[in-house]
C-alpha cells in the first residue's frame, strides 16, 4: 500500500482530515464542526475524533506520519497553537496532545508535524498548485482575513515559531485604518474580504441583496461595471500589490500566487493587482515577479499539512 | 601566517580594501576615489589599483579569497553590479573583471566572491558586531538612502540576486510620496537623511548653519528641544518601525540592528524607533523582537565583504 500522511486541518468552523499520498492525492477525507465557542477539550475532541476515523480505515497502516494545519498564530517550537478564531486554545499543546492521543490507536511511533494555515497552503502550491517549479514564492489567501507563507530557496520557509509570510499583517499605510491586530494599515484591514465590503458600502454602494453585503457582491457589482465597486477592488489591489511587492524587496520573489474568497472574484481583482504591481515592484530584481491565482482550493490545508510534514522529517520521494 | 580573505569595498566617493583575517581583524587598508563621473574603466581601475597595493604587501601569499562588497542593485548569479551612485556602471561584469586582473597578480585561482552593501554590513555585524549570536536578524543602514540585508537561520540570506533586505525600498505608505525607484512611500523616501532634513525644512526649521542643513543638523537641534527637528526623527522612525516590524512579520526577527549616519543621532533616533516598533510590531512572534545600534562603522562594508565571501565558499574556521 502506498505510504501516505495523515493530515488534519484545523479552521475555526470545522476539521477536516485525510490521508495524503506521495502525489498529493486525497482518501478517506472527513470533517467535524469545530465548536470553536467550546472549552479546550471540547475542540480537541473534534481534532481526535478526526483522527479516529482515520484510524479505522484500512489506509491508516500505511500511515508514516501526522501533518497538522492549524490556524495561527502557532508556535511550532513549542508545538502550541493559539487560533484567533477559537478563543479556548491559547498557547494550547496541540502537537503533546495528538502525540498522546495517537499511543491508544494502531499502530505507534509515528511523528507530529504541526504547521500554520498560511505555510501550509504555501507548501500546498509549491508542491501540487501554482507555485510548482519555482523556488521564491509568496502564497497568500485573502478571504475573511488576509494570510501566507514562504517557499525560499526551493523549500518551505515556516520561520522559527511557524509564522513566516504573514503579510495580512504588514502594515503598507503608516497612518492608516487600526487593525485589531494593533497595528495600522495592515494590508489585511485594507484587502481582506470584509475590508471590501466595508469600504465599498461606506462609499455608498449598496447590495442588490441587503442581506449579502460582502466582497463576492461586490465582485458582482464590479462585473456589472459599478464604479464604486470597481474602486472598491482597485484600493485592495494596491494594498495587496504593496505588500507583495515589500515581500519581493525583502526576500526576492519569483512568483506570488493569490488564492481564498477574494481572489475568487478573478479577473476583477487580478487586473487592477497586476497593473499596481507595476507601480510598487520596480527594481530590477522585483520586477520580473510573477503573479497567478492559486490553483488548489479548500484541500489546499490538507495537502499542505502533509506537504509540509514530509519536507520537514525529509521523507523519501515526497518533493 | 593567518589566514586572510582580501576585501574590497565599492561606493560612490571611494574604494577600500584591506586583508581581513578569521577573527575579523583588518591588516593593509588602502583607498582610492572612485571617480563615479567617469568611464567604466576608470571606475575599473580604482578596483584593480586596490587589488595590486593589497598584492604588494607581504600578506598577499596568505590570501584565500577576494570578497567584493559593492553598492547596488547587484546580480550576484551573473557577477554584475549597477551602482546607482556609479552612473557608468551598468550590468558590469565586475566578477569576471576582477579574476581577469587577478590573473596577473602573484598567486591563482583565488576564488572572487560578490556581495551587494547591504548584505555585506548584515554579515559583519552578525559575525563580529551587534547581531552576533543572533539566528535571525535585520540590519540596517540609515543614511543618504536606506540599504540593509538579513540573517536567516544563523546565515547570510543574500537571495538569488545578492539584493536580499532591501528595506529601503518597500513601501509603508502606500499612497504617499513618490520615490525616485518608481514607486511611492519607501521607507527611504521617509527615513534617510537627506528626507529628514526635508521634511525639517519645509515644516518650518532653520539650521544654526545654513551651508549644514543636513540630518546631522536636525538631530542637534532635536537634541536642543526644537519641536519640529524632534517631529521629523518621531517620523523618520515610525517609517523605519514599520518597515522593521514589516520584515519580522514576513520572516521572523530575533534583532534588528540600524547603522548609518542617520543612527548617529543616537537615542534622537532610537527612542522614538523604539516606541514606534512597539506600534507595529504587535503580533505574538514579533514583539519579543530586540532592537540595537550597529556597532561596526565604516569597516562593517570590508568586514561583511570577506564575512560574505567566507560564509559562500565554507572557508573553515571563519564563522
Amino acid at each position: 500500500m502506498d505510504e501516505t500522511v495523515a493530515a488534519v486541518d484545523i479552521g475555526g468552523t470545522k476539521i477536516a482530515g485525510a490521508l495524503v499520498d506521495r502525489r498529493g492525492r486525497l482518501t478517506a477525507p472527513c470533517r467535524l464542526p469545530t465548536r470553536a465557542a467550546g472549552d479546550a477539550g471540547g475542540v480537541l475532541a473534534a481534532v481526535t475524533g478526526v483522527l479516529d476515523r482515520l484510524a479505522a480505515g484500512p489506509g491508516w497502516a500505511a500511515v508514516r506520519a501526522v501533518g497538522i494545519g492549524s490556524a495561527g498564530p502557532v508556535d511550532v517550537a513549542k508545538g502550541a497553537v493559539s487560533p484567533v478564531n477559537i478563543p479556548a486554545w491559547r498557547d494550547f499543546p496541540l502537537v503533546e496532545a495528538v502525540q498522546r492521543h495517537l499511543e491508544g490507536l494502531p499502530g505507534s511511533g509515528r511523528p507530529v508535524v504541526l504547521t500554520g494555515d498560511g505555510p501550509a497552503m504555501a507548501a500546498a502550491e509549491h508542491w501540487q498548485g501554482a507555485a510548482r517549479g519555482f523556488r521564491n514564492a509568496l502564497c497568500m489567501v485573502v478571504s475573511t482575513g488576509v494570510g501566507g507563507g514562504l517557499v525560499l530557496d526551493g523549500r518551505l520557509y515556516p520561520g522559527p515559531s511557524g509564522n513566516a509570510g504573514h503579510i495580512g499583517h504588514i502594515s503598507v499605510d503608516l497612518d492608516g485604518e487600526p487593525c485589531p491586530c494593533g497595528s495600522r494599515g495592515c494590508v489585511e484591514v485594507l484587502a481582506s474580504g470584509p475590508a471590501i465590503a466595508r469600504r465599498a458600502l461606506r462609499q455608498g454602494w449598496r447590495p442588490a441583496d441587503p442581506d449579502r453585503a460582502d466582497a463576492g457582491a461586490v465582485a458582482e457589482a464590479a462585473r456589472a461595471g459599478d464604479p464604486v465597486a470597481l474602486a472598491g477592488f482597485a484600493r485592495a489591489a494596491r494594498a495587496l500589490a504593496a505588500g507583495i511587492a515589500a515581500t519581493a524587496t525583502l526576500v526576492e520573489l519569483d512568483v506570488a500566487v493569490v488564492g481564498g474568497g477574494v481572489a475568487g472574484a478573478g479577473e476583477i481583482l487580478f487586473d487592477p493587482l497586476r497593473e499596481a504591481l507595476h507601480s510598487y515592484a520596480v527594481l530590477p530584481f522585483v520586477r520580473q515577479l510573477e503573479l497567478r491565482p492559486a490553483r488548489l482550493g479548500t484541500d489546499a490545508g490538507l495537502v499542505g499539512a502533509a506537504a509540509a510534514a514530509a519536507q520537514a522529517l525529509r521523507l523519501d520521494g515526497w518533493s
